[in-house]
């Protein structure tokens, strides 16, 4: 399963963690998510972006203090992992976040 | 802050990951809940706590497939995490969720 394009992944996910006993597939959907916002500086970039509605890579040094390799790679685990979406525009990338992604990892936590 | 015990964690913890550029702190705190779930083991694990209320460690090694060893690795770093909470009795330990923790990540994710 881990080899879905996010987009059928995501028509598969995510019932609640809470509400029963998950399958394994849908478990390992649901922690690839989570994996990819198990870092501070994801969560950080992930906060910038969402933040700009959409932001260019060239803008993410600064505020994280990262060079472009570390913001690429940072990037790259967040977008295969569904959480934002890229389009180039010449030299750089421009990100945005993808709601529906995140919502779905929220709705896993649902049901406390 | 990594090494403040869980509740102190959670009384400063956890803004809408959305809403703004964390800081450094907020965003290690959500990162290691976040990464505590990002394993599909973890997942299934909670998942089974969940549905169950409360549940013997000795209760999950069939539903999961797996060893003691391997169960006791990963409920340590789930309880690590503050997302659930041990209790001994006699030679076995039982599990409960902490909803509280699950419900201020999710709230990380909410805004979107």
């Amino acid at each position: 399963m881990a080899e879905k394009p996010p987009a059928t992944a995501e028509a598969e996910c995510c019932p609640s963690v809470l509400a029963a006993p998950l399958s394994d597939t849908d478990a390992q959907q649901l922690a690839k998510g989570f994996a990819a916002l198990g870092d501070p500086v994801r969560i950080r970039l992930l906060s910038l972006i969402a933040a700009s509605g959409e932001i260019c890579s060239c803008d993410l040094e600064q505020p994280l203090g990262k060079a472009q390799p570390t913001i690429s790679h940072h990037t790259k685990t967040l977008a295969d992992a569904g959480l934002i979406t890229r389009e180039k525009r010449g030299r750089w990338v421009w990100w945005q976040v993808r709601p529906e992604r995140l919502d779905a990892l929220r709705s896993a936590l649902d049901g406390t």
